[in-house]
């Protein structure tokens, strides 16, 4: 058989896999998570065993220790993909829930059922947890899932799935349910992408590049992020205090991820007293300023923002800033240069809050709060599937909500149309 | 100018304007449909005027009368696509609707708010009444629309969107909000399906062939039903009487549409009983059968039916029959056949509809209800943009809310993350 039908076949023998997986009631499913638990920390030895090989390969490879690290595999963090199922474990089943119910003057009662979307095809970078996370988030939610790791965590990987395997044939559950793709080339991945009969939605994490490329070439839904410019704006009525505790915690508690703050927006009319306290802020001063013409007048250490400073999403200790005269100047900057990801105000002027929380049509909008909280279980969802930054099925954080859709359910008495 | 250029400047105009639409209260977008509605009637001889010529050239290409039937708008007709826009002003405005709002323990509080999707292109064939009610439907969502109708329809067309132009200048609104593609060759949905940075939504209305072209060729999310292959399984415990109204309602009262049923599964314990009230049926009298052997046993008028007949959307007094041991095997059936549209059981036994319920994916399941039901109007969603037998973003019939997506909205008090 050629690798394209291999590819194929597994896909659609996840396709029937989906049906059986969807039937499943809440109770088997986190019955089959707590085995996946157990089944991970009782082999950790050989998954470690395994995440070895890709370690020293990426060593060989002269890959960066910052990179490395991200693909070890010790005791600890094979615990945590354990504990991560247990959690998914105990969040309430998504599937099943209906709401919306109203009965029509026909006497008709029309509501809404939770139900699997089907098939999910998961396309993912470095992280080894990434394979049990997905796997268990999309199995709670009644999904088969298609992952498709990446070369650097191959056999970390493979020896991820081999465990989750064996959980689903010692609970009798067909295999089929959990699909690994036995190749990391791009070949494969257009194969899927393709599948748009088979498979039903794909969910891309990694780079830039690889969401790009996934993007471009899906015949499938696609559900992504390219990336997090997220905003703090300052406003004329902020709480200074409170505000230096949010652009500090924004920019300084983890610069790498994607809901650390990229752009300081400030208001003219304080950006005299802010930026002089910013100058006096101790937890900023391995920070790089790129400032506007305003800013580097009354923080003359700024370096000349340019266009592109205003786009970056530095996943670093710099940030952009740019003084505005009012909130339509900070919304229309936030329009022009953001990435739909994130945005914060910090005022106590509840109007200006408002028109801010209408104005910006980003994924989450906050007042006063961390924009590091942007994430699936800080804002209350459980664990995180990924975030959307496009408008459609989901916007944000998503949940194991996310990978449900609702049909109708209509129950009558034998009514007819006229 | 090239005509690329202009529909890419088109398109980028009318995401320009969306940002306007989306902030309009909903007073303000009501009374912009009143005054469409207003215009469309003193305008009625006008358009009619415009009319006439698409209808003489579909006369003159010798187009079939139903198709001219469809065409024609006269006073009746163009009083009804005002009603429509007049019915769309009372629908509860969807934008700004805050919901699932919880506090965290950390004191934030998260909730999600309705917001327009931004761009909307609808692209569809003949009836020029689509191009009043999708205008509708999007302007009270806040979306900009970019409208692309068929060759057949383009003097009406033109006409109505010349009408609703001048209702958005006489209310002082940009006429961007609704985009006019002025002209009906594939070039220009080729260039406006590429252009996924600005708009957000395709929905084409169609034969399957238009469909099928959009969805081929769309960068952008597109929202489609391909056939409306609705199912009535009539089980074994089915109040018989009851299940006769379903089929004739479902089969005779309106056979050209994609909720009328195309196929009969019949639980064999019951398939004699039922199969010679068929047979007596006079408002059954000029429909032709198509059926399984076990069909044809009792119902010898009864043609064989093949692979292709239960596949099939006739639209058309014709309907397939085939006898089922059981409700899996009905529920089997229509997985393997099915279009995710409508599916209909008629059972006096609850555990039965419930696994009826659980086991059909598609996006309407009925209990003893006529599948002629299934429209957003019947369902309560009030007017209707389309139907989805995909499971992203919105499934099954669409009213205006799913013309939004949901951003988080998360207030706090100066919270930072550890």
């Amino acid at each position: 058989m050629s690798k394209e039908k291999k590819i194929i076949t597994m896909a659609e023998k996840a396709k029937t896999a989906s049906r059986y997986i969807a039937s499943l009631s809440s109770k088997d499913k986190d019955a089959l998570l707590h085995r996946m638990a157990k089944l991970l920390t009782e082999r950790s030895d050989f998954i470690q065993v395994e995440n070895r090989k890709d370690v020293e390969e990426a060593r060989k490879r002269g890959v960066s220790n910052a990179l490395v690290d991200r693909l070890i595999l010790d005791d600890v963090r094979i615990q945590g993909m354990a504990d991560a199922l247990l959690e998914i474990a105990r969040l309430p089943d998504p599937v099943g829930v209906m709401d919306q119910f109203k009965i029509r003057p026909n006497g008709i009662q029309v509501g809404r059922m939770a139900i699997p979307l089907g098939v999910i095809l998961m396309i993912y970078e470095a992280r080894p947890n990434v394979t049990s996370d997905a796997a268990g988030l999309c199995l709670k939610a009644g999904n088969a899932v298609i992952l498709r790791g990446g070369s650097e965590a191959f056999h970390s990987n493979t020896a991820i799935v081999e465990v989750l395997h064996q959980a689903l044939q010692e609970s009798g559950f067909p295999k089929e349910i959990i699909a690994f793709v036995p190749s990391t080339d791009r070949d494969s991945i257009h194969t899927l992408l393709k599948l748009n009969g088979t498979i039903d939605l794909v969910i891309p994490r990694g780079g830039e590049g690889l969401i790009r490329f996934v993007d471009e070439n899906s015949r499938i839904p696609v559900i992504k992020h390219y990336k997090g410019v997220c905003h703090l704006y300052v406003d004329q009525a902020a709480d200074l205090n409170m505000a230096m505790e949010l652009l500090v915690n924004g920019k300084t508690s983890r610069p790498g991820v994607c809901n650390a703050l990229e752009t300081l927006l400030i208001h003219e009319k304080i950006a005299e007293a802010f930026l002089n306290r910013i100058e006096k802020e101790l937890r900023l001063k391995d920070v790089v300023f790129k400032g506007c013409p305003v800013t580097q007048k009354y923080f003359p250490q700024a370096e000349s923002a340019t266009e592109e400073d205003y786009f970056a999403e530095y996943l670093d200790l710099k940030i952009a800033v740019k003084c505005v005269s009012s909130v339509d100047e900070a919304i229309n900057h936030i329009e022009k240069y953001g990435s739909n990801h994130t945005e914060v105000i910090a005022t106590q002027d509840i109007s200006v809050a408002q028109q801010f929380i209408r104005g910006i049509d980003s994924s989450v909008v906050m007042v006063n709060t961390s924009s590091r909280f942007s994430d699936g279980g800080q804002l209350g969802l459980g664990a995180e599937i990924g975030i959307s930054t496009t408008k459609l099925h989901a916007y944000g954080p998503m949940g194991v909500e996310s990978l449900t859709t609702k049909k109708f359910v209509v129950l009558g008495e034998g009514q007819t149309r006229e």
